[in-house]
């Protein structure tokens, strides 16, 4: 059995290879706050995240054969155990022009049960349905005589880079999501539902990151995903910076906003972000619903107005109370129980942290999606640049904002 | 010591001297479910309700002198006890033509900390800074250096028989109410909050009632009280028979509404009702905000369609959880805890037996209510009469829906 | 040419001929109001309906075989014409164990943009793209470049009859349903999204209702849809009397709720119900929600306490407003506008006689689904009654509640 | 009569006269957008703001006899005339330990009916129920028969300055801020309800800005007033540059902060910040309350994560629709009627230049409550320092964001 350190060396070799090019904070970015071992999600215990990435195709689009730029991305609050106990979880909409299905249950339960998926806006009925299918292979002959699913699964559009009327996810995919779901580095920017996403006129996609709170606060870990697909690029902000500006450039994906394309107008700020948040404090429902909205304060920080098109929804949840208890508050199996069971909650005053985590961890999940965004050419030949991480250092610098250990980041 | 029977029948005499005249289902009204002792939302251990009444003058309304028929109604979740743990709490609005202050912290944090106080519309706010100051006094040296307070006070309009804008209910009238507040059976009608109200274009205003579940649906109790100010004539239904018509008649306090007052038409339905709902079931803020929404359905029952005019604001909250561990939740005092408290909290599915109850209660709180309510004439001559319960137990047995154990009513 | 007056009489004939039996009305349910010419949703004009049903295979349960009992049901606010101007809609949820797609983008532009669909609950997904696709194709040439569509979709589970798990709704049902949408009379019962629903234990599924306001009340059509496959036999309530007592027997779905059988609890109430409301009044979105909310007290008359495991969700919209102000809303586009557009609304104070002509047609609706069931086997041999309607004539006439002029119903 | 020129330059003194020193962007603060004449909410057309401010006695608290330090500020959204039509609104809650009455109207209503006050904690009673003896004041013999008022009152907690529990607000200081409002210049800082407020350990209080948007995107102008109380030292943005860690030191009002006053840390952010956002775009009640949920994002870029015991009310209102048209759905006063009015509305696609002026109008009315602040010593010899601005400008040019045009500003 290797010791310890070793270990650890090998996680970071991994991450290191994972991660084929450094992350916003390797690089400079100043972020408040201490970050849990993969600055990702999975630093919550127990959750797995899962991609599939569908690439093919390019040149002129032809509904239905492409070019395709697109996927899906699974989150498993407690991993791949199908019976294990629902968590409580949490939603806001800061706008919403786009689609998260299975909220009317969360709001009314307190419960998410099940796996969240990610997507594109015309695909998010076919992961719907197949989360279903899945459940019910995974259960096979324990599914019970009365059993029903209400998945959750969001989206934002990539009809820019992909062919999106085609409708090229299929029920298959959806369970490469899930059953490849693991802890660990979470690939980030241009994979699962995020590969044909744009942030700020830059490639975006999926990011992560995560906090831990020092013991006396509870010690508690946070962790962030986001599909963000939003912004235009005079608004982008990093740690306070107006890199979008600085930079310069850029093209809008929406035709319409073209005449009016002023600086630092919100006008054709027609994308939209998805921003999941999870933790291992114990919270009740209402009090992830508090969290779920600081994600909108995270997102500010990144410059974001939150336009008329946005589809901004937010999802929070907890994944304490893991024992038996829950379990008795799930639906879909018509077994009906008359007693209490036993929570853990932490003090409303005790949440004060966890804000302040939500609110860093996505604004660094945010950039480090951007960081990690490769360029892309799809449909149409329509093509997004990366953000060129080496400029963002220039910038950091001439704000006098560049972290003094910063790597020197891969050429994009 | 006394024999249990000779209790249950001193406590009888009680409930009977304080109720001048027999309840509705005394006389005949089929209601479903078991009440509780007192068919009281005092039946949920340690709730404590105090009514303060204010009636005075007669003839023409000369503001700030009167005819004053108006008063205030204090409902203590813990009684007495100002270090007692604050209850988890949830809310739902019907219909917003109100007011019910506090309940932005109630969303926030689940819990209600402190009284609720019932008055009229334009005293909301007398009522609301007399109970910060009954709370610094009570709490006395013990008051924290950082203290503050966000009561809950609620109303309905009580200007077609009272000075409203003479604004005669004053702090001390407050303080009488919550140091008058006791356990056991409720004065019902024309008493504190309810003193000048009108529901269905009769006497409304102070109403009660409970439920008690079978011990293998949990054994919970739950109560309702409510402030009835609300419906037109034409809508009363009673155990579903259509009692208004039948009687007839009416006036409606609207000008408005005289050109179209059409047979069954809710136009002119502009008064309002407060309903308070709770149980010693242990269930958390959502599924508190779960219960509040049923009190709809039992209101539906008695005809109700929730005018444009109507005020009808609902607060459910469980009195379980009461150890100090919620204590730690307590905003106001700057203490900052980061750590978790254990909770009990019913499944869902154990809920539904709950929502029952809060229907059956409902219905038959404001079935209380009219029947509590007595002639009376206010401002201007304005006169209001009592449901006439004779006549309701003729229409009930015309219908075939009067029980056969009823007893004879007195006359109104 | 036929005169005006032949086609009316042809009309009543097809009417006659689509409801093989008298509908609660005429066979002597006392409801109040007046319904329009249709007593349907599409006696508001423009509004069309669709349903595709799928009945096949026998006995025991074959996942992906059959038996199925399923379908969708198709309502398009204006009709046919995909350039139509999007609809004002609001939503509400009273018990939300359900799903309906597309109601973020509701809340959050105040626009419904396209058909509502009815299915079941593990045919949500497909029935959501298919719609996507309806979209698309029907644009053909003039689909815009940029291009989404957040479709409405909503659910109640009919695992009791059908091969639920099977997913045998197909995107062709959708466009069968779609392209079959007419307005006038309304096929009610097992057909459409409510082919294996089940309500107070009798065959539910669709039913419909309509009421008219008086020419002074703004003279306005108000129609309504339900989907019912809710409630528990004890509860069933008509016109105020407890009907479903009075029959009693019945079979709960969920087995976990048989030890608990107890009379008039609302244990193992694990259906839902979906309700759509649509009136030609120009109401905005804010006052469509109000509507939407006053379902609950429709829903209320007939019983329902709406228990944990309903998935309750309402939708409101309005046909007005319909000139090409109103387009320039639409999100899916990429056109950008900034100016302002005209839009009629009613009063809030105008608003009461809707809510009440919404109560009233919800009642009506719910008991013409039940009224229109027709006993149907399914799934494993599970079998469901009618409601009697010989005996329910019985019963009022026995509470005194039977309208003098009802006809002599068909024996179920 | 004066040129136009004189006018204007008349106006500039009067408001370089009001404001004693320059406010923020005039010494150096870079912010987005092209702010009113004012960059004040009454640069929205009709608007009138009035304070009254409270300052009286030193040292040890005496409860009821001071120190007192608060105030009540009054906006009026049409002016003094009593009898405008209601405006449209909308409000959000971002955290809601805070009371904000009236909200359950505006809601369900969609209108704010009267004035806007902001007061401190204990003193939101007394300064509503002198709203309606105003009202009922003004009407005078015109006050219908029928009357009833629902007062918009917010609050933030000054207990730390002010002799809080004393109730030194009186219905005759609420009339004074009432009828000494006025368009134009608005005084800042520690005046009205903002007199006792403290801002990241600054003194706070009062701030407004405002901006106009390009003829071509509607040409609308949209003013934001802030009362601010919020916020940690350690958090405090300015421009994106970490002033308040580059300024250090501060003292937390909550003792039960101080062991874990940890760098950037949230602990302890206990106070609150109330928004009005104005605009003279027509929006419809939806829509205002999407303009409300942006100024969160505003928030945000201050540093502020909304702590647990942060009070974050927001609320948006439109002064457009000002006909007649609106008036019909005030309540109030029994008048019925069932008629459509016309109202204009911006386009949804319309709005995103309008998030945008919120969130940079937000931001600037933050910054310049702390710029107008000056130290403060209140009960107890509690003393808050102002924000230095000069040190402002220095760490500004540090991180090479100051405004090359910047004013050399009065020391503090």
């Amino acid at each position: 059995m290797l010791p310890r350190f070793a270990l650890a060396a090998l996680l970071l070799l991994a991450v290191c290879t994972l991660h084929a090019k450094p992350r916003a904070r390797e690089f400079g970015v100043p972020f408040d706050g201490t970050p849990g071992p993969h600055n990702a999600i999975t630093d919550v215990a127990g959750i797995e995240v899962g991609h599939v990435t569908l690439i093919s195709g390019n040149g002129k689009l032809e509904v239905g054969r492409g070019p395709v730029r697109t996927g899906a991305t699974a989150i498993l609050p407690r991993g791949q155990d199908i019976n294990a106990a629902p968590v409580f979880a949490g939603t806001f909409s800061l706008n919403g022009n786009g689609e998260m299905t299975g909220t009317a249950w969360i709001e009314e339960s307190g419960f998410l049960e099940g796996p969240i998926l990610l997507t594109n806006t015309h695909s998010v009925g076919v992961v719907r349905d197949a989360v279903i299918a899945w459940k019910t292979k995974k259960l096979g002959a324990a599914l019970p005589n009365i059993f029903w699913s209400l998945p959750v699964v969001a989206e934002t559009w990539d009809g820019w880079l992909n062919d999106i009327n085609g409708f090229h996810v299929k029920p298959e995919h959806v369970f490469t999501a899930l059953e490849s779901a693991r802890g660990g580095a979470v690939p980030e920017g241009g994979v699962g539902g995020g590969t044909g996403m744009i942030s700020y006129e830059f490639k975006g996609g999926i990011g992560t990151a995560s906090r831990r709170l020092p013991v006396d606060l509870g010690g508690y870990t946070l962790g962030v995903l986001v599909q963000a697909n939003h912004g235009v690029r005079n608004q982008l902000t990093i740690a306070g910076v107006p890199v979008g500006r600085e930079i310069g450039g850029g093209r809008r994906r929406f035709a319409g906003a073209d005449p009016h394309n002023l600086a630092g107008l919100s006008v054709g700020d027609t994308g939209s972000i998805l921003i999941i948040v999870a933790t291992d404090a114990p919270l009740l429902p209402h009090q992830l619903k508090r969290l779920a909205r600081r994600a909108s304060l995270g997102l500010a920080r990144t410059g974001a107005v939150s336009g008329n098109g946005s589809g901004d929804l937010f999802l929070a949840f907890s994944t304490a109370n893991a024992s038996g208890a829950a379990r008795e508050n799930s639906p879909g199996e018509g077994v009906q129980e008359f007693r209490a069971s036993t929570f853990q909650a932490l003090t409303n005053e005790g949440m004060s942290p966890l804000f302040e985590s939500t609110v860093e961890a996505v604004e660094e999940a945010i950039v480090n999606a951007l960081i990690a965004g490769e360029a892309m050419t799809g449909r149409d030949d329509h093509a997004v640049e990366a953000l060129p991480s080496a400029r963002v250092q220039e910038i950091l610098k001439k704000f006098n904002r560049l972290t003094p250990s910063a790597a020197t980041p891969k050429q994009n």
